[in-house]
C-alpha cells in the first residue's frame, strides 16, 4: 500500500509527521514523500526541512494521498495543483490536513464537498466551492477524499483511515504503538474553547510565523 | 530561547516534530536539529530523513533540550551521550520523549529521578536508576528535567513546558495555533486501556517496525 506526501516549501511539518507516523506503521505500507524535485525542503519555521525522495512526475498513482498545509498553500509550485488532479485519480483515499485542503481546493477536487481545514482558512476553503464543516475530520466517502482541521488533526484523522485500510485491532494497535492518549494539559484547541485573549494572541502568533 | 533537538539514526519522527511544531510557536523560539554530522538523518522508517543544520560539536548551549525516541536510542552514536551529558548543565529544560529517555539515561541525567517512556521501555528506563512512573509527562523541577511517554505525548509535554516558558495565554495560543483538540477515534492509547489482542497486534507492529 503506497502512502504519497507531496511536500512544498513553507509546509507545515506536524501536518505531514502526524499521518505519516501513524499510516507508516500500518502493515503493508510504504510512505514516499515527494516534491517538485526531489531534496530538502523547508517548512515553515526554516528550522526543519524533510527530504523529498522522488520528484512529483516520478510518481503518478498511489493508494493514499496525504497533503498538508502550511504558509506556502498559498502560493504551491505551479505543478502541484495539476499532479494532485491527475494523482487523485488513481487513488483509494484522497487527504489533506490543515490547509492541504486549500491545495485540494485548487485541483478542483473539494469542488461540492463537505470539507474542513484550519479555523483559520475557512473562507478560502468556501471559495473553491467546498462547504466547510466545523469537524475535526470529514469523510466523503462517495468521493474518497478526507479533509482535517488545523495541524495536529491529521493524527486523527490518520487513525480512522487507519481503520478502513486495515481493520479495527490493527487501528487500535497503532495508536497503541504511538502512545496516543491526548492529555493536553489545557482545553484551547478550538476556537470556541478559547478566550478572546488567546485567539488574539494565536492570530498574533500565526501572522508571525507566516511571516516568510 | 534556543530550542535544540538532537537527531540520529533510526529516530522516530513524531517524537522530535510534535515538540517541535509546539516549542517554534513560542515567540522568540528557534529551534535548531543538530546530529553526529550535518546533513539529512534517516528515521526509523527508512522513508523520511529530516536534515540537521549543525553537528553536535557546533553547539554546545541551549535553553531547552529535546531528545527524540526511537530504535535507533538502543544504540546511538558514540558522540551523543557525552554531548547530551555537557549541554545539560547548559539548559533551563531538558526534555525526552519515548525511548529519548534512555538517552538520557545513557547519559546519566536521569540517576535516582522520576521519569517516564514508551510503556515497552519501562526496564530498560530502569536500568539507568530511574525510577518509572505510568504518567504521560513527567516534570522534575529540581532537576530541570521532563520525560514524557510514547511517540505523541511529545505534544502534551512542549505545550506543558511551552507554560512554563512564557505565561499561560501564550502557551493555549499556541494550542489554539496547531488545533490541538485531540480527537481520537478510539481510546486505545495506553497498555491499561487496550485489549489482549490489541496490545498483541500492538508488539507485533513495534517488533516490524524496529526490524531495520
Amino acid at each position: 500500500m503506497r502512502i504519497v506526501i507531496p511536500l512544498y516549501p513553507h509546509f507545515t511539518a506536524l501536518d505531514a509527521v502526524g499521518p505519516y507516523e501513524v499510516l507508516r506503521l500500518v502493515p503493508g505500507a510504504e510512505v514516499l514523500f515527494v516534491a517538485a524535485e526531489a531534496g530538502p525542503v523547508r517548512a515553515d519555521s526554516g528550522a526543519l526541512a524533510i527530504t523529498a525522495d522522488a520528484a512529483l512526475d516520478e510518481v503518478d498513482a498511489c493508494d493514499v494521498l496525504v497533503v498538508p498545509g502550511g504558509p506556502g498553500s498559498r502560493r504551491p509550485p505551479a505543478a502541484l495543483a495539476p499532479w494532485l488532479a491527475k494523482i487523485h485519480e488513481t487513488t483509494r483515499w484522497t487527504t489533506s490536513v490543515c490547509t492541504g485542503a486549500l491545495l485540494l481546493g485548487a485541483a478542483k477536487i473539494l469542488d461540492g464537498l463537505d470539507a474542513t481545514t484550519h479555523w483559520g482558512a475557512v473562507e478560502q476553503l468556501e471559495a473553491f466551492g467546498a462547504r466547510y464543516l466545523p469537524d475535526r475530520v470529514v469523510f466523503q466517502d462517495a468521493h474518497r477524499v478526507v479533509t482535517a482541521a488545523g495541524v495536529s488533526s491529521g493524527i486523527d484523522m490518520a487513525l480512522a483511515l487507519a481503520a478502513r485500510l486495515t481493520d479495527q485491532v490493527t487501528a487500535e494497535a497503532v495508536q497503541l504503538v504511538v502512545e496516543y492518549d491526548p492529555q493536553p494539559p489545557f482545553d484551547r484547541g478550538a476556537p470556541a474553547k478559547a478566550s478572546q485573549p488567546v485567539r488574539d494572541r494565536a492570530l498574533e502568533i500565526l501572522r508571525d510565523a507566516s511571516n516568510e
